[in-house]
């Protein structure tokens, strides 16, 4: 036996040994996308640093606050030779939030689906700073933010410190939403960070060793078994089927005297669960979940939770219900963070519930300050009303319609009437500000934007006055919707901010946005266009469903296969791509661990 | 890419799932070391649980203090056909502590050095209970533990309860031992326990993340990348390997503006590293040190500790020296936990430093009790000295000397003088009662135990009186050594008990132990002797020095695939096996993680 490892293991250290740093080369190159001049870098060491230093009075200062998934996008294509970059953030790591669920119940190990900032901004040589610190306040104005570290004050040297900034990228994300619930923040779990998720794991063996203790009623072991999830969205839905699994699979066998005692509740205060997603979908996963034993109650709202109670009230016959739990998972919404809020307060959207952006990502009524993520909204320019325009502390109410603007510079003969003619002259324009433009010929079934201007008859019309023009954009707006807060969302934006910052100084001089009907000219870029690619909802026992992008949906054990595929390729790196099917694989063969640490 | 992967995993899944049947059954065929009679255990279902019930009332009541190295091996050879065993420990897991100074740097991962406790007793048809709880008070009048669960009060039910034993083996191993030094409990790291470690690897990055925040001077940034150990013992200079292998193969590559400030300092009172090592090994390890720059003060004993500095005395001069840290390790012997000092207390062991055992590892005065593990210490009997004899309370001085009545046993004509056969007749018991003498015999490079009763001059003498043989076996009692707090001497120390706890029956009407020289008859059982299979040292950069049975030392990189070989096949189940020497292959080519979770 000895002998067989002893043998083995030298073989496999001599192998990898030799292959480490043709694999290191490799990962590199595989990561990078490409080769790295490392060589040049070497050679042209000297000359390269006097370049450097010489650049780095001219660069522009970006802080970037956040290492989520709309930082490190941003971070990954910024083109770092026209910006001094510092990144800060009070996590030192990049973690992939879609497979939080699967660590909550050990299905995957937390370290798996982290990768340290550091080593994703190594690969750009260096240039980009990071510091592990939370940002404590934006300051507008004077074009800074006050940042301190939260590493234990027992160090030496201050925790807090001040940066300049010329830009400034708010990515940090947003806080569980309590919906200011009693309780909630005391007495639930959430699944919003890794070490919450590690909690929750914590949490359900605690559950069932304290269910097993001598000395305990019938009763009590049933309480202290009944987990309840609340929120029925794609996260609660996808923690309910990986903690069944995780019961039904591996906490059955080690706890046999409680097994029948368990029980899960899914909470959820509309009509299905799912709701953002195809009914299909839904309705199979309600049956999934029905057959499972996990309890679905929709139409249920969350009054109040206690120590060892949930209340809620019943939204059809308002009738009050408590049931005992033995743990709580909170899973409804995102909030705001603290330092947004006040932000928001100093920039006058103070009575708004998310900050909001206009549709090149940039804070409404600032010029250099950025935000995307879940920490932000875009806010889309409508239409038909009128538009608001807010900046430090003043607001002005601009009356003018923008449909009036549109027509205005679209009639080129001051005729008071559109000719088709002159309507496609600006019908690209529109349809790339005002991207509900297209969207409402989509439900319509409508092919040419010219559409638009038939008549009720669904005749041509050769030319159209402004109440004729504002009639046929009646119900555009009508298109607009806020988009999810999902990782995709945050990957297309930070991806679409780099790409801006990029072109920056030639998109001065040559702009390619849509034309500014009111002012005349250009907008410098084109605004953010988000393009859905489908979404995920793994139900447990290998089985998923998933929407996929041309309205498929699609079902079952191979669309568990097909997330699998997915998620393993969508990776940040090869390492923690070969962990988490590394912990797919341990999984299959050993199970789940079960110690608490 | 992805239908790369989804290939790939589409395979990879059906092949396991193929063969995840095979596999569980191979794993358990392995670990059981045989084939566990399932197909026997269904079929007569109904029967054996009658047949059960009415062994249950008859079988003893065992209960277990912990789950560490020396319980979980007196639990994997039990019988539990005659016993009824509950194991009570907070925690769930059994912990293969050798590896912990690797879990500190991230080289293994937590998990993969815990397997759950239910899963090692599961294997023994679920008759084992397991409690998880911390045992509050052992009551040896009354026969009883009170025991209370750490899980946090929200959970329903009552936490504390009380269990009965006949039978009470304590292994909960020792805690930390500060010697009552000031500010050691308040501002060091210890490793003793996986969270122990866990900590550690969190500290070392803050401790690297704070050192690169912007606004502190040279001066703090060198304090906070000070690392200081306690202790020149296996672990301390163990884990100091493993930190310099961290900082300079992973953190001085993603932390290159400090690179240059980074410190590592090890504090040892003894004149050596290693003292308990061959001198060679000693040594060796301070020279791989030096080169390595980690530096080692022999000779410093380590007067208090504080948030920021930590004050030592020089040996030989008496000098003050305070050196500023940014971490402090703790790592030098054991102390005895608050449970075990209480029930010493109960019995009348209060002076003592470590609860005593007699050779059979019973607890010295009690009949029922047994203590093994890093708890307690085997009192070995000497054969000059006057023994003391201690039980609930009282103490009876018994000063007849057992030279004396091993004389007077062997003197069976009563004539005043041992002929050699006489001497011959009880040799073996002597041996065996005495281990002292053997190893004696050993250190004077003496064959035969005949050799002993040679005169000055060295000639055979015929006769010998009982002060010619006081004399002859004057200087025995200095070979009594305690047994060194390691993982080795649990192991052995937990087969030998259950070992005896299976032949009880069997023993009580044929004793195999030695004979009662005093009394008369002859012991139940042989006591336990431990036998020293050697021990190893990592020393960093894949070197690492080792004692191997029959004096050999070996060094070297060699060594180190020899510690991989052996820590492999060590492993507790198949499953942390895999998990290790996948974490030491991801090292190589990945390296550790610098995630601060």
């Amino acid at each position: 036996m000895l002998l067989l490892f002893c043998v083995l293991f030298g073989y496999i250290y001599i192998y990898i040994f030799r292959i480490r740093k043709k694999l290191q080369f490799l990962l590199v190159y595989y990561s990078s996308g490409g080769l790295l001049a490392y060589a040049d870098s070497n050679t042209n060491g000297a000359k390269s640093i006097s370049v450097q230093c010489q650049n780095e009075t001219q660069k522009k200062k970006v802080v970037v606050l956040g290492t989520g998934w709309a930082s490190t996008s941003f971070l990954k294509d910024l083109d770092i030779s026209s910006y001094d970059v510092q990144v800060v953030s009070p996590r030192n790591y990049f973690a992939f939030t879609p497979l939080l669920p699967s660590v909550t119940c050990g299905t995957v190990e937390a370290r798996s689906i982290v990768e340290p900032v550091r080593n994703i901004i190594k690969k750009r040589n260096g240039e980009i700073k990071f510091w592990e610190a939370e940002c404590l306040k934006i300051d507008p104005e004077n074009k800074k933010v006050l940042c301190r570290s939260n590493i234990d004050e027992n160090l030496a040297g201050s925790n807090e410190f001040c940066l300049d900034f010329d830009y400034l990228v708010i990515a940090i994300g947003a806080q569980v939403n309590t919906f200011d619930t009693p309780g909630v923040l005391e007495h639930c779990l959430f699944l919003k960070e890794v070490e919450d998720a590690q909690r929750i794991r914590r949490t359900v063996i605690d559950c069932f060793e304290k269910a097993v203790l001598p000395e305990l009623t019938e009763e009590e072991r049933k309480t202290n078994l009944h987990f309840v999830i609340v929120g029925g969205g794609p996260t609660g839905v996808e923690f309910a089927a990986e903690l069944h699994d995780f019961i039904h699979e591996d906490l059955v066998k080690i706890y046999p005297s409680v097994k029948d005692l368990v029980s899960i509740t899914l909470i959820q205060s509309g009509d299905h669960i799912l709701n953002t997603f195809d009914e299909r979908i839904s309705s199979f996963a309600e049956q999934k979940f029905q057959r499972d034993g996990i309890e679905v109650l929709t139409g249920h709202r969350v009054m109040s939770v206690s120590q060892r109670m949930i209340n809620m009230k019943t939204r059809s016959k308002g009738e009050d219900i408590s049931i005992p739990h033995g743990m709580v998972v909170w899973s409804t919404g995102v909030g705001t963070r603290p330092v947004v809020k006040d932000f928001m307060e100093q920039i006058g959207q103070g009575n708004r519930r998310v900050l909001a952006t206009d549709e090149w990502l940039k804070v409404k009524g600032l010029d250099d300050i950025y935000a995307l993520g879940d920490c932000a909204t875009v806010d889309q320019k409508k239409i038909m009303a009128s538009s608001f325009n807010s900046f430090m502390f003043t607001s002005i109410l601009i009356l003018q319609e923008d449909i009036s603007a549109i027509f205005k510079a679209a009639d080129k003969d001051n005729s008071g009437t559109l000719t088709i003619e002159e309507f496609i002259d600006v019908v690209e324009d529109v349809v790339i500000r005002y991207p509900q433009v297209e969207l409402h010929l989509k439900s319509k079934h409508l092919f040419e934007v010219t559409d638009l201007l038939k008549d009720v008859d669904g005749s041509d019309r050769e030319e159209i006055d402004i109440e004729g023009f504002k009639l046929a954009l009646s119900h555009v707006d009508k298109q607009t919707k806020s988009l999810p807060a999902t990782a995709q969302v945050a990957v297309q934006q930070g991806a679409y901010l780099s790409m801006c910052f990029n072109k920056r100084e030639k998109c001065k001089s040559e702009p390619e946005g849509p034309r500014k009907f009111r002012s005349g000219g250009r907008h410098e870029f084109r605004p953010f266009r988000y393009r859905h690619l489908g979404q995920f909802a793994p139900l447990g026992g290998e089985q998923a469903a998933a929407e996929l992008p041309g309205d498929w949906v699609s079902m079952g054990r191979s669309t568990q296969w097909l997330w699998y595929s997915i998620y393993a390729s969508k990776q940040v790196s090869w390492r923690t791509r070969f962990l988490v099917i590394g912990d797919w694989g341990r999984r299959f063969i050993f199970g789940r661990d079960s110690s608490r640490i």
